[in-house]
């Protein structure tokens, strides 16, 4: 490999909550490291956050320095060059560039404001780099055409199991082999509450007591009722089984109506409750559900320590599974630097 | 990516056993499609077997007719073009190949004679793809140096967890994290003995089902005095966490003292007993162990319908399994497959 002097490699951060913060924490150690060794100088030239303003600087911004200004309430704005960042969508069409990195909150039933984010960076020859399941599930085939019309990658790593590599697992270890189907514990919270209640808690005890470890949201409905779940399985199956199938087409059932008698009444039989995504080729179609189902004891689904497990049905390698222990933020991070050192070898290779 | 007219790639087989066979059956199919993918075009010019003869064909040898000589009993030697071939070793360093496919029965003490073929054909410019943990284990080192010089890849997917990802994960799918250790079920064998036990049979019953079933060997005593699991755990070591750790070296015990009544035991512990094979660093070193460990009803590692089960701890990414179900000759086959696309890309490239 030539070990020419590193070319920078220019991040806009769109979204500056837990995973863009710690992304930036560890881009100046660890990350960066291992995009130097690729060829590429990470320089992050443009943030973008809700409520800490925005900041553009071509020759880069201090990451410390913006770390301290937003962890201490104060505003992006003191670092910016320039004319006023007007919205995410403004800073996206005017970074000076080479990556988008989108991490903005989702609407999970639109994939908004990601999709238009990832459009508009796509579409003036950046990459995009997303831990958004949103603009997975609802636009994939879509930014994937516009990524290929432009030379450019829109890669997704962080969508679904946190950093544990999915995608990458499939696209880049299982060449030739087509995935048939699959099933997955892909929210945590609903996993979260059912345990709970195996262990004698009320469903609304366990739940808050999700909320207070930081697993479930404040309005925990999306992940309950199974749009999280139906999100991310949309993610996968149009991923790795080149569906394209929408988060309302979903079979979806939540976990709402269960209580302790359902609980009970399953371990009765050996089992547990879980909420399971499914996948399935069904024809030329494939049809995704997600609905609870009773797990029995022993099965790599209901494997203790797990944040989430995926099983691959495949035809050339039959049954694969992944599996992400204790997940975290920093896990999401990975996931950005992952893909951007997918991004790192292919400008080198070029 | 070019779609150009594909070009030959050239294989030699060493090695025409039952994984070798698979593949065999499987390259004029689905292995040949995505090798086409690649722009490499598969042709097997070279098959040296022990019972069965040899044969070499520049044109390339007709496959369906080698298996059916072979199931029959008959001899290769048939299709044969040239001088005899004297030994394997004379057919590697002969051979018209691009690749040699290195599938030899295994001495698993001395890593041989697979080591000595390797050696041939890197020396002589060809990449080597194996199925054999004994090369990874007792030489990788080496041998990954030779192909580095001769500018070509020494590459062994299906050493471990047959053509599971393991290698190819840590690789392709964890740029810049550090792998820290790791624990897994690594031997079958082992885990059918102590899981038969379970189920109320003695330890001679249960090694005797083994047998019918295929998974044991016919002389099982490098399984259940963990030498398998040993060597195993070597090439993992010395190929994910750039160890340089020899078979001898690893603390090693096997299942062979244990009978129904330890198994009892740890069943009464709420856990069962399994042949748990580790490694973690120990300063600048890497000490891999392998033992019977009471592992808890519960974990990962012993999660139902799993022929193998590797948990990676890692610093960027925490912890990642990787997950077999029912595993099979055509697993190892994929994994030849598997390699010989990433030496199609790199081809590619170039």
């Amino acid at each position: 490999m030539s070990r020419a002097a590193p070319r920078p490699l220019r991040l806009a951060l769109a979204g500056f909550g837990n995973v863009g913060r710690t992304f930036a924490e560890l881009l100046p150690g660890p990350y960066g490291r291992a995009l130097r060794a690729e060829g590429a100088a990470p320089v992050v030239t443009a943030i973008f956050t809700n409520r800490h303003g925005a900041a553009i600087d071509p020759r880069g911004l201090p990451l410390r320095r913006a770390l301290r200004l937003v962890r201490a309430g104060g505003s992006l704005d003191a670092l910016h060059r320039g004319p006023p960042v007007a919205s995410a969508l403004d800073l996206v069409r005017r970074a000076p560039a080479d990556v988008l990195v989108e991490l903005t909150p989702l609407a999970p039933t639109t994939g908004e404001p990601a999709i238009s984010l990832a459009r508009a960076a796509l579409g003036r020859g950046l990459h995009v780099v997303t831990a958004n399941k949103g603009p997975v599930a609802h636009a994939r085939a879509r930014l994937a055409r516009l990524a290929a019309r432009n030379g450019v990658r829109f890669l997704h790593e962080g969508a679904v199991l946190d950093g544990t590599p999915v995608f990458n697992l499939v696209e880049r270890c299982l060449p030739g082999a087509r995935i048939l189907g699959f099933r997955g514990l892909l929210n945590s919270t609903t996993t979260r509450v059912l345990a709970g209640m195996e262990a004698g808690a009320s469903f609304e005890a366990a739940l808050a007591d999700a909320q207070r470890a930081g697993v479930a949201e404040a309005d925990p409905r999306h992940d309950l009722e199974g749009w999280d779940a139906a999100v991310k399985a949309c993610a996968l199956a149009n991923a790795l089984m080149g569906a394209d199938v929408r988060p309302a087409a979903v079979e979806r059932r939540g976990i709402t109506g269960l209580g302790p008698e359902d609980v009970r009444a399953a371990r009765g039989r050996g089992a547990v409750l879980r909420l399971v995504a499914r996948a399935r080729r069904d024809g030329r179609a494939v049809r995704v559900s997600v609905g609870p189902e009773e797990v029995a004891d022993g099965d790599v689904l209901v494997s203790r320590g797990a944040d989430g497990v995926l099983v691959l049905e495949t035809d050339l390698m039959r049954e694969i599974g992944i599996w992400e222990g204790a997940g975290g933020v920093d896990q999401t991070a990975y996931a950005i630097l992952s893909d951007l050192v997918a991004i790192a070898r292919g400008r080198r290779r070029r």
